[in-house]
């Protein structure tokens, strides 16, 4: 791969003036069924977004099958165009991450070749277990092009409870983020982006202004906007220096849209009016 | 099931005179052979050992063939007696956590019959993203008889990054174990402990007292007193009213043992010395 996460990203986003993520949570069917529902939302949809956000846990729940599943889903949208984000929300301590890496990026140079990676174009990754133990996560995504996005502050309430606690440097969420922005130049790109990235949760729009600050490069992946219909007042603190700093993942509002190419087209623009 | 994980793990703790848990993170090969060598393992220390905690990024990184290996080691450690644990630090908002419960411990009532639960009679989950996102596991976990172990406090050296930033309510890993304390009536047994865990590295044994008065009741998952030799020292402060209280996970001092079924039986004596 010529390009890492972040120009690959970037350059979509101009082309297609999208910052939508469709994302597949499928319920629980036959492989062959997830695999054909995911398949016509990707052949539906994939003209107007820019990247795929796969549940994983949609797929471990149905066993052996269900990562076959997965493994057809990541093939169809990399098809169609486009890029992967494995949404498992990995962290363990360096050596397991370091399995992580080769099960969702590939193998490191030498590993036997029975290690079958998904192939990610990137991966959410939790931080809690500290800077060593996403290294080697970080280290993996630079040698095959990949991105990751570490879980910053969560928009589920109970994020307040450990996300939200004051430490003598700010809340917690704001320690991680330096953490983020400390190796944001390991998967820096050439249009300002780095593909170290963050999950942000939507709903706590004065969180967003002053976590730009804090990772004025990473780029932000926000669940929640669609849902609550992608209005500007939402978005513009969180927009960076290029419009691919904000991809916005949406399910059930495509999804469960009687016609869903037309909602994903309705966000894609709505989204872009926001973010110019 | 008639009893919950807590009494489970007591009655095999108390049988085997053991609080040996067989770690088996399988190195890279064909399904078959990590199952085969995974069976090895199991047939030879299960006598001695009471749980065996699966790595599954280890199986992950197999492919849907290594999702199918895992499944056929699970049958093959519940067939020799031992309590599967099974060790991927999940953790997700809730809606998210509620299918990882059904990945791991079984489906709820009215959920399709594709899904395919590992069966774990445990996990091990990552508590970043607050209370609400642990109770759809620790509430499936009641449901099945099963227990979780929420990361407390790991021994990587960047463990140091997060879980030791100090709060207005001492380091962050306290909150933690606050927050599992606060949990563990939920998975309370008869006989004082709980199925509400923790994972804590024996890297540091200052923190292994803190941790006990603050989670009197929970099974603490000790990675690293095996290689270390599990003096009584490292494990004394850990101890809780029930030997059930520690479980030790070992995995290359036992799987590397020229005989390993005899590296299992030291340790479990060695360890059983230890907590009397």
């Amino acid at each position: 791969l010529s390009d890492g996460f972040a120009d690959r990203l970037a350059a979509l986003v101009e082309e297609r003036r999208s910052q939508v993520c469709l994302g597949l949570d499928p319920a629980p069917a036959p492989a062959a069924e997830v695999v054909s529902r995911c398949e016509r939302l990707i052949e539906a949809t994939a003209g107007v977004c820019v990247a795929t956000k796969l549940q994983l846990a949609c797929f471990e729940r149905l066993g052996a099958s269900g990562w076959e599943a997965l493994e057809a889903v990541v093939a169809a949208a990399r098809a169609h165009g486009l890029l992967v984000i494995a949404d498992g929300k990995r962290g363990d301590v360096p050596v397991t991450a370091a399995v992580y890496a080769e099960a969702l990026f590939g193998p490191g140079a030498g590993t036997d070749d029975v290690v079958k990676p998904l192939g990610a174009d990137a991966a959410t990754l939790n931080p809690l277990l500290g800077r060593d133990a996403v290294d080697p996560l970080i280290a993996a995504a630079a040698a095959s092009g990949a991105g990751v996005f570490l879980l910053v502050r969560t928009s589920n309430p109970g994020a307040a409870d450990l996300f939200d606690l004051e430490t003598a440097d700010g809340p917690l969420f704001e320690q991680i983020a330096r953490l983020v922005d400390g190796e944001s130049e390991r998967l820096a790109g050439e249009r300002g982006l780095s593909g170290v990235g963050a999950v942000v949760g939507a709903t706590e729009p004065r969180h967003l202004a002053r976590l730009r600050e804090l990772m004025p490069r990473s780029i932000f992946l926000i669940p929640g906007v669609g849902a609550q219909g992608g209005s500007a007042a939402e978005l513009g603190p969180a927009l960076g220096a290029h419009p691919a700093s904000v991809l916005v993942p949406v399910s059930r509002s495509i999804a469960d849209a009687a016609d869903p190419a037309q909602a994903a087209e309705s966000l894609r623009a709505e989204l872009w009016r926001s973010s110019q």
